[in-house]
């Protein structure tokens, strides 16, 4: 049984003000004792993570690499160090009229974080995935509510993080494993403890709890990702020379993991002199895919019902229906329509989560640029050209940057890479702050806050902004970056 | 007359989308013209401002020497241009099971601005104060609700501001000035073109503001900075050296500017060794600040309001009550009351806006402990004491962090410190996101927002990102700082 929410946040509360101040290196051996401990129970948990997620063993896998990886990555990271911004401006005691004070800045850690678990990623996106490893890196304990599609996954990770904590020395209050449904889901959030949230699922469940936050008698930040049908715009001249690869590839990306990504695929703009053509090879190529089981039946039904709503629009011609309606298979499906009458409606950029979407034909570029301006926010836009047509299409391309937190101009965005430069965020709707990215390093920055300190003695100031530097980071000082 | 909205935000737009992709030089440049314009027209402005906020032609003498230099540090800070956070993570196309792809982040302005003016800064905070300097820098345009006390003060500056741009032949769109009340500002938050906020004033209004922000349709950040009683903390020892020093220094950071700050001390905690002495100095020193005209007649009223407010509460002891009330000037007052009642009532907690304060007696470093878990959020906390007697407090430091953007160790709050380093902003109330500041280069970071670039033809990626680095800027490539 849950502990009350009261004790679970008290707990919490008492442990992050022992954990902020641990050594960076403490903290690091904290992480990589997770990674291990993931490592070490991955023969059990690729079946049962694959068996409750109806994901096959070969996606967990690849899922499991890819979140050991990141607990490393955020364990170097945090041991480089610089990640915290030290920033040192000297005092200039004769300075006229009023002497300058010695002022230091650095990130510091906000407070416990209440974490959601997706189920599209029960392993990278859930119990230690990239919203728990950045929390815990930047230094904030986690209060981590599972995704009640995968129970027994997420009590084998929890376990695994709280052995970590054991043989680091560190209190317990540092990880606390929820479960529940969206109740407790909406207590965890108001509870006056909780400093951000951070959420990766539908539209419908991010917004309600960015509003419970908001409205909080202290609001606190929510970080959550939410819906994206990640637009890829085609261009002339490379369907020209690659059309057949381009629909492989195309057709890969939106049913990879039955289409039950957050960077699917879902709007792909063709221009009208190829879209018999791609038509055919999108068709050909998708008649290839196997139906393939869904998260949970609910998710499945969502997806069909989705379906039976499209199919009742005339502006839609079917290019590939979806076979008969299944408890759980998903079968893929794509219709096309016009720019035109794609434009006149916004429920035609509604996300689908499953392997479905739009093929919009378009007359010309003219039409491009009206697209790039009522498009949503998005995770993701692709846009595919020759470098020539790219740089014909320079107002295009700035458009569709305000309107995503990641441009491609080749491959398909999903597959979202673990790394320094990833952005994954973009514009609302498709998170509540553009501000921050869910993968990659900077995922850490959301969980921290700048604090000055005015004239602070030497013996007390953090390692971060002593003299000596003597974590050796990179740090502005008077202006200059040094080491 | 004011354009009407629509009319405004859509020129802003416009002039966004071109004013993103000047280069910095251009910026930096059009900045410079609006220092410059500003140091042209100070001997009209000097006067002005004074006559209509009612500070001291000495006060805004230093304001606008501030303003400019603020105007000067941003574009400086655009020109070195390392601030963008430039990423650049390189593709490795034999990477096993999958190739890797090239990624390239940094910072991109977020879009449109609506910015309020500030009462207690005609110029600092107000046409050409921080936010809109650092918001200009970052590339984004403003649309700057004048503050109503200072009409004329903010339509001169405006039109510096304006001249700039034409001077710089930019967009007449990038600054837009608008006057009116509460009603417009509201309109303004709720634009669906705007995309952040920055305010600076009282509780009510940047509360306000942000629930307005949060319930859009597409919500979007608000940087409102509100609330704070700044308290000071004193120890013992150093008490026994520098009582005299410290009351003279406390009572001139209370009584500057009519207390008119947003840093400025509004508690003070005082161990009851030295309530009787610290009392009397304090006094003493109060006598001889002469009253002082107030921002305007609503803020002198609030200021009485307060007191006689607080005159009622049987848990205060008037160390110098404030004399006759006035329809203009305040004048200083200071009530005693035990940690003990104080702890027991948020009220005590309130900021009361003018030459105020609570001095608070504490028995032991146990009840400085409990004070520092009760306080709300502030923008600054000082704590006073002997470097020996500062390493006997370690927790309660510790704990102070947790409710403060600044810590002071030696100091008065007032007189901000406009650097690389300052942070001014802190935990909720003082502000609505204590990840962000309105002071110094950092402020500039609101206003951004970070998009990757994945496989972009060199040709056509942004100069901060491109192989050559041609800026010359700090990025880190490959996870290593370079220049």
């Amino acid at each position: 049984m849950n502990k009350t929410f009261d004790t679970i946040f008290e707990q919490a509360q008492r442990a992050f003000l022992m954990y902020k101040s641990i050594s960076v290196k403490k903290k690091a051996q904290f992480l990589r004792e997770i990674a291990i401990g993931l490592e070490n129970i991955k023969d059990n948990l690729i079946p049962l993570a694959s068996s409750e997620s109806n994901l096959p063993e070969g996606r967990i896998t690849g899922e499991l690499g890819r979140t050991v990886g990141q607990v490393r990555l955020f364990a170097n990271l945090i041991e480089e160090g610089s990640w915290v911004e030290a920033t040192i401006d000297h005092a200039d005691p004769e300075r006229s009229p009023a002497p300058k004070p010695d002022i230091r800045r650095h990130l510091t850690p906000i407070g416990p974080i209440v974490v959601f678990g997706a189920s599209n990623f029960p392993l990278a996106f859930s119990t230690i995935g990239g919203d728990t490893v950045s929390a815990l890196a930047a230094g904030c304990p986690v209060i981590y509510k599972a995704h009640p599609a995968h129970p027994e996954t997420s009590r084998l990770v929890a376990k695994v993080i709280e052995e970590a904590l054991s043989k680091s020395d560190l209190p317990q209050g540092i990880f606390t494993h929820v479960e529940g449904g969206i109740p407790e889901g909406q207590e965890l959030v108001k509870h006056p403890i909780a400093k951000a949230v951070a959420f990766t699922g539908s539209h419908v469940g991010g917004k309600a709890l960015f509003d419970i936050a908001s409205q909080r008698e202290e609001p606190i930040p929510v970080f959550a990702e939410m819906s994206s049908v990640n637009p890829i715009i085609t261009l002339k001249n490379i369907l020209k020379r690659e059309l057949e690869s381009l629909a492989k590839s195309y057709v890969a990306s939106l049913t990879l993991g039955a289409g039950q990504f957050c960077t699917n695929p879902g709007l792909i703009f063709i221009p009208e002199t190829f879209e018999k053509e791609f038509a055919e090879l999108v068709k050909s190529e998708l008649n290839e895919v196997a139906s393939a089981p869904m998260l949970h039946e609910g998710i499945a039904k969502s997806y069909y019902s989705a379906l039976e709503y499209f199919q009742e629009r005339p502006e839609l011609e079917w290019i590939k229906v979806s076979g008969k309606k299944d408890m759980i298979k998903s079968q893929p499906a794509l219709a096309k329509i016009s720019s035109e009458d794609w434009l006149k409606d916004s429920t035609f950029q509604q996300e689908v989560f499953g392997p479905f979407a739009f093929m919009i034909v378009y007359k010309d570029e003219n039409e491009l640029l009206e697209v790039a301006t009522k498009l949503k926010g998005q995770l993701t836009i692709s846009i595919w050209g020759d470098e020539n047509e790219l740089q014909e299409n320079l107002i295009l391309i700035s458009l569709l940057q305000e309107k995503c937190g990641r441009l491609l101009f080749k491959g398909v965005p999903t597959g979202v890479e673990v790394g320094h430069a990833m952005q994954h965020g973009g514009p609302y709707p498709s998170t509540t702050d553009s501000r921050s990215t869910s993968v990659g390093a900077y995922a850490i920055k959301r969980f921290a806050r700048p604090i000055a300190f005015q004239d602070m003695p030497q013996s007390l100031l953090p390692e971060a902004l002593s003299d000596s530097n003597p974590l050796g980071i990179w740090r502005m000082v008077n202006g200059e970056f040094k080491k």
